[in-house]
């Protein structure tokens, strides 16, 4: 399989896992936590695909990005409990799907005539839909607004990989190294306890 | 009228009626009930033919797609008193949309040439849509996600009319069946209290 | 500059701001201003876009409208204290954005082919589109649901605009008058707190 389509169903899968672990949290039955794997999971493709107007969106034309995230859906319902502490597992998750998803809306939007810039915060954009839909949904503050490190890694993970496809190097370790980056960055964020500067003055609100 | 303008238009009209009572009973002004119904009455297929590319969506080109949710809007604002428990009849309106959108959603992605089980999928979401964006708007539990059966009418609905087509059956014939199929079950799952599986392991939690 | 793009531009700046503001409230840090200020100031754009059919977005070809909404929220990471009392600067800010998305949302929708009603119509929903999705990702009341007239003066705005455009009058001409019927209807239902009616006989409930 092409690296794109790679990239593609493995961050649909854990993106699914992790939006099926937040349906489980909420105690929603069966076929909610399907649709928030489902939306978790596919999200961030279909507004990539939605923005560079790749329609039909692939995953309403390849039945492989359907069933990944289903059986991914049915694994979280099913084995949840032996997935453990939810909320940090959630979060890697997350950060493995934000990982792959820069990467691979990064490479999609430069195959569809994009500039780099555009390029690279498409693919931050493709990495960061299907967890702010999730959180949406699930009536959570959107984790990209939590005050954690979320939104860089992923748009300079998607900037290495704008600037190795420019340099010529091969899609596949432009790819690994660009989603590395975003999830080294992201996880060291999570397990540091990383902060952005707040607004200066605030403090004193 | 072709058999797919009609389902929409009346889809369209309940589903409106159904975000009418939703933004009369949060007590917006005749704006806020104008809008909510037109953004559930619209919403649904907007996303699907955001979805399947077929832009500029039907409701920005033809005049009847804008009239019917403005009546409904209006009619909703003026009457509603005499519409009587509300929430009841909001998803009693809400499960006629659905059927309807699950018909017309699903044929309309089968005249685009998507697949059978991506036209299926595409139909559920054109029904569920507008009623979780109501949701979402109006600050409630997208009803998608409250436990009761909902989806997978729309699912089952679609479904039917997908097959039906495959068939070579008459699309009058399989839509009012779809949309029976979907609309029965719903009313039932409302009215029996029926309740989808939880995930395992949860009551102890 | 065209029209168009000066309207678009000057738009996504002061939206942008509405936004930035909105998350320093929110106490959330730079990345979060940053992002909030980039969906306020470019939502409205992309919805219009995605739904005439106007893909990709200009926001994704054309550097300028990536940059402007980058500084508005950096400006207003840097200085809100200067913006003085928080929620009527919103306000403000908000209304000409308002007045700037609605005539250039008419614009571009009849430049796309579509009929005055829908265009108008159209203009409506590139003025909101920004700042519901502002309020849905701070976990705010959608403004246009607050029961101040927000929508209406959108509304007209744009219809001035398809008029005057219908009349073939200069787009300058027609896009400053259009914008400031919006902006003194809008800044006057502010400041007199003006209000729509509401359904009749909700008082009693």
């Amino acid at each position: 399989m092409p690296t794109l389509v790679v990239l593609d169903l493995v961050g649909i899968f854990v993106f699914a896992i992790s939006g099926g672990l937040v349906a489980v949290r909420k105690d929603l039955d069966v076929f909610g936590v399907l649709l928030l794997a489902g939306t978790t999971g596919l999200g961030g493709g279909f507004l990539r695909d939605l923005l560079i107007d790749a329609a039909p969106p692939a995953a309403l034309a390849d039945w492989r990005y359907l069933v990944v995230p289903a059986v991914a859906g049915l694994l979280t319902f099913g084995y949840h409990p032996t997935l453990g502490r939810m909320e940090r597992t959630v979060n890697v998750f997350d950060a493995f799907g934000l990982a792959l998803f820069c990467a691979a809306g990064a490479l999609k939007a430069l195959d569809h005539g994009l500039g780099p810039v555009p390029a690279a915060l498409l693919g931050m954009t493709t990495a960061i839909g299907g967890g702010i839909l999730r959180d949406l949904l699930a009536g959570r503050v959107p984790v990209v607004f939590r005050g954690e490190l979320y939104a860089t890694p992923a748009l300079a993970g998607a900037f290495v990989v704008v600037v190795g496809v420019e340099l010529d190097l091969s899609r596949e370790l432009v790819s690994v190294v660009g989603a590395t980056v975003c999830l080294t960055w992201r996880l060291l964020a999570l397990w540091r306890g990383w902060q952005a500067p707040r607004p200066p003055g605030m403090a004193s609100v």
